[in-house]
Parts: C-alpha cells; structure tokens; sequence
C-alpha cells in the first residue's frame, strides 16, 4: 500500500491542562480544535498506523481537548481516543507486523496520537482485531464505552450485593452495564435527567430510574436506597447529585468515580461516615484497570465482540459527521440525547 | 468488697444523635451531661464492674456527648470512654472472673456505659491488667490514644514511604505517633495552629511543622509536599485545611479520616485525581481496627505499656477535675492546649 505523505486531521491547539475547567459541554470547536494538514505519522516498532474509517466521540475526548483529561494535550497533534480502521503499516515488532492488513478497533491513549485524522497511530497492544461480523460503527466504540462496562460491572459482582447505582445513566456506557445486569439478575439504580429517558433506561435493565431535577428525588432515592441497600456507586457526575447519593448510602459503600460531568464542589456530607461506617471514596481509571488486569483483557474483549456480532449490544448513532464538517457540526450533535457521534475521515 | 447501691456520675442529656452538629470544641457541659446520682450498674457474664480511680477525657469523648460520634446516646447512662480502676466485681465468665481485684485499664465502648462516675461498666476483653510501673495518669489515657497511635503508623509503615502527614499535630495521639515515627527514622509533616507549638512538636519528633495559620501555609504545604511525596495523610480534623493537603499530595495518596474538628464543609478539590492519580479517601476507627486486628492487639498493648513504664512515652496532664466540680471546671480546663484533662471520681 502506497502512503500518502500527508493528511487531514483535527488539531489540538491547548497545551498540557486547562487553569479554567469548564464543565463537560462542548459549546464549540473552535477553542480547542483546528483542521488542519500534517504530515502522516511514522509508527514506532511497537506500534501501527491506521487507516482510520470512523472514529467515536467519547465525553473524555471533551474532556481531553478541553484540557480536563487525565492525560496532557500536545499541540498540533490529532485528538480522539478510539476508532475502528485497517493497518496500513506496522512499526516491525512481531506483534505489531502480524497487524498488517487487518481491520482493527483501536485506542490511542497510549501513543497519545488522535484518530480524529486521516490515518491515526496506536500501540499493537492496543488494538483488538475484528469479527467480519462486527459493524463499523460498534467497532469505533468498542473499547472505552464496553471494556469499562464489563470492568466496572466485575467490580459490582465482586461487591456481593446485587443491587447498585449509576449516575448519567442514559449514557451508552451505563446503558451497556444496565443491560450485563439485568441479565445476571443485578438490579441497577440509575438516575437520569429527563422524565422521557425512563422508559428506555427501564427497557435496557434498570430496576429504578430517577429523575435528578424532579422535586421528589431526594426522597425518593432515600426510600430506593432503604429497599435495596446499594454498596457500589458508579459515579460519572460528581458535585452535589453525586454527594446526596453517597450520604444516603448504607455502611461499608464506595463511591467509585469515573467522570465528572458536573463543575460544581463535590462535598463529603458526613465525613463521620467515612470513619463510622467505613465507606470509601476512590476512582476508576480504564487506563489503570488494564494495566492492572492484563490477564481479564482477552476475555472482555472476545465478550464484547461477541454481544455486538449477535445483536445483544448496539451502539446508538447519532450521526456520522464527516472529518470536513466536523468543526461546524460536532457540537450541534454531541448536544443530542442518548447517542454517539462519529467522525468520519 | 461490699459496694454501694448508689453512685454519683455524669449522665447523658441527651439521646441517640444530634440534628445540628457544633463543632468540636466543649462550650459548656449543661446542655450534653447533668451530674445525678445512680444505682451501681451489674456487670453481665462477660463483663467486669471496675471501681473508676481516673478517667480521661477525649476528643472522641466531647463528639460523643454532643452526638456527634459514632455511637448512640443512651439518656440517663454515664458518659466517658476510658479510664482507669480496680475490678470491684465480675460477670463470672471466666476470662472476665480472672480480672477480680487487679488494677486495669478499661474502655467502655463496647459496654456504652460510661467511665465518668464511681463504677464503669467495661467487657472483660476491653480491659489492659496493669504493670504496677505505669501511672494512673498514663493507664486511664492508654487505650484511646496510644493504641490508635500504633494502629495508626503501622499504616503508615505498610505504605512504605518514610514521608507521612498529619492534621491536629499538637494532639496527644499526634505527639505519640511522631516520637514513635522519630525512632524508625520516619519524616512526619503535621500542622499546628499557633507558632508556640512549632518547636515543641520538633521535638518530639516532627521533621516538618506547619502552621496552617500562617499567611504562607499553601504554599509552604506544596513545597513540603514536593520534596518528602507522602502518600499517608492522618487527618482530626477535615474541612477546607484538610482538602488543601489532599490535593497537594502525589499520586496514589490516601487520605485517612479518624477525627471532624472542623465543621466546615469538605470538599474534594479535584475528583479527577481519584480516576487518574489513584487516590483514595476513607476512615479510621480504632473500634473498626481492633475487631479486624485482633491478633495485634496484645503485641501493641505490651508495647503501650512498656513506653509509660521506662518514660518513653507520657502523658502530658492539664487538669484531674474532681468528678463533683467537673460540670463547673471542665470546658476552661479542655481550652488549654497541649496537655489531658482527666475526671477523678
């Protein structure tokens, strides 16, 4: 295959962090993002370039180029954190040469170089080769959104309690957990933002849907709590939602944070809790989950294409915006309810 | 011995937990405590009646007669944690029979029937026999403090960094954790509130003494931080100081809460260290740690035991209060800073 010397790509234009976080909404492009052409990466031995044909937009892509990820930016390189595309040319390890050709679902966290572009670069170890019967669209979304699922959900089963709670729970990320629950009889509590997402939420397997903003919720999640004494808290919210949650739960609970859609202060109540009933406050990083479970990664990754071959799992598609239009169109889109959005080179 | 039927004591006004939490610090006895007369309580098989010589009073001690501790009220019983006495008589259990006419070390919260009166009530497995070398003072303080402060550095010692930090650094507790911190060639940073107790705390073992008064204290507190990396932080007091030195810390700190001297909202600066910088928040409890630690138990009450004995350890008194004169002279007397004050029946 014959390489172009250079591509498209969206850039990034911030440095390292943000001084100014902003929330999780992404209001325009325009402030973090320029498209632009570069030249077309060379990958290490340990790593492949990819061709890429859809890339996914996660809320932690937002957050990584608004500077509020966990990772630093780097100027004028491409951002986006996964997609799906063929391997057009292999860094020369073993692992990375037995690549070539291949159609891959891929993540880039590692070699810190985006999929929003052309063609995107990944570690070998970071790419997970196809099922024919695989569709694009789940393959671009196939590893930040389901491996957390299957990973936090193995955190829920480990816990020994079969009841437990999600914030954001119309994401795609609590709607895959929701469904791994309700098939092995565990009885998700998710809260939602509009009255309108409980019946899907319902649909998908969760056994109680909250609304935040309805006046009663407070109540409300204190009498749910009650009932089904909840021990795990998957929180991708934070601030005071995620605070009234964590104070209503019963002894020895941990609030496990994952995402921070909400900017405001997120206060410990009753930090007497902490001490008396022994509840714990801690995060959960994929990033850190893989690299501390190489051994479950094979598994999850074999079990999640399986439930998308089959049709148990189907990512939800909002639109399919190309590279060219991405500045204008993504933020329009992101705003939408309950799908994803892709960038399509 | 024949005992009394009656006997005087200072009892609880109050029931089970308050509404409206107060701080720390004791304003007056009035509203938690009256002094009453009684009948001598009797002890159940496993239990032993102690006739009190001394009992001392806590932090743990105000929070709870306030009903901000971690156990219930019990209105009309007798208040007061640990103290010190001689087995008047016994359950008639066994282990608890053993104890007849020694002089012990006792805590009562297991028993909630409090130390501030002629005769406590204490499970016999809550009791220390006495070496005859260890002073009252020392004994009727031995239980609360130095075993939480054994408890307390063998987590730090697990962490494997030399570097630790504390809040309430003046404390009693703190003061044993740095002389015993100094000896293993530990680097403890603790903070204080008035200058005075910078060198005292040098002294007996701190490397670091920050005084969080201090116009300077931000940013002293992240240069300290940045050159020791402690990864422990032992926290009395919450509230805005202690989330400044949680979100100074490097990554994969954990921030241990054992004490709410501040009634100030806590606040987790940045959640987004849990997910990407692995720490965690939780609490310590000595009653929690002696249930899951029982095998250390023996070991950490010798060691206690032998530190009053050949002087390493001491405890600094303020006042013994006679048990009559305690309602009027105990709240001036627990306002002065660095020593005990203890209740002599």
């Amino acid at each position: 295959m014959t390489l172009p010397s250079e591509m498209k790509a969206l850039l990034l234009t911030g440095d390292g962090y943000t001084k100014t976080p902003s929330g999780s909404a992404l209001e325009a492009m325009e402030p973090y993002l320029e498209q632009g052409t570069i030249a077309v990466p060379t990958p290490r031995p340990s790593q492949v370039l990819i061709k890429v044909s859809l890339a996914a937009i996660n809320p932690s892509d937002v957050a990584f180029i608004k500077g509020q990820y966990g990772q630093p930016r780097v100027k004028g390189q491409p951002a986006g954190f996964e997609g799906v595309g063929s391997v057009a040319a292999t860094g020369g390890e073993p692992y990375a040469a037995g690549l070539a050709g291949k159609r891959v679902a891929f993540a880039t966290g590692l070699s810190n170089w985006g999929a929003w572009a052309d063609y995107a670069v990944a570690e070998a170890a970071s790419c997970i080769p196809l099922l024919d019967t695989v569709r694009d669209e789940d393959a671009a979304a196939m590893i930040v959104n389901p491996l957390t699922a299957l990973a936090m959900f193995d955190i829920v089963k480990q816990d020994g309690e079969k009841a437990f709670i999600m914030t954001a729970g119309a994401s795609q990320l609590c709607k895959l957990i929701a469904g791994l629950a309700k098939e092995e009889g565990y009885r998700p509590i998710v809260t939602v933002r509009r009255d309108e997402q409980i019946p899907l939420l319902k649909e998908v397997g969760a056994t109680h849907v909250l609304n935040e903003k309805a006046a009663d919720f407070e109540a409300t999640l204190i009498e749910v709590i009650k009932a089904e004494q909840p021990r795990i808290f998957l929180d991708a919210v934070t601030g005071p939602l995620a605070s009234a949650i964590f104070n209503a739960m019963p002894k020895r609970s941990r609030w496990i944070v994952y995402g921070r859609l909400d900017a405001e202060p997120t206060v410990i109540r009753e930090p007497g809790q902490l001490i008396f009933q022994h509840k714990h406050i801690e995060g959960f990083w994929l990033a850190e989950w893989m690299r501390q479970h190489r051994d479950s990664m094979g598994p999850a990754v074999m079990e999640a294409q399986k439930r998308f071959s089959d049709g148990r799992w189907s990512t939800d598609v909002t639109a399919v915006v190309p590279l060219e239009e991405a500045m204008a169109k993504v933020p329009a889109e992101l705003a939408k309810p309950n799908g994803k959005v892709f960038i399509k080179p």
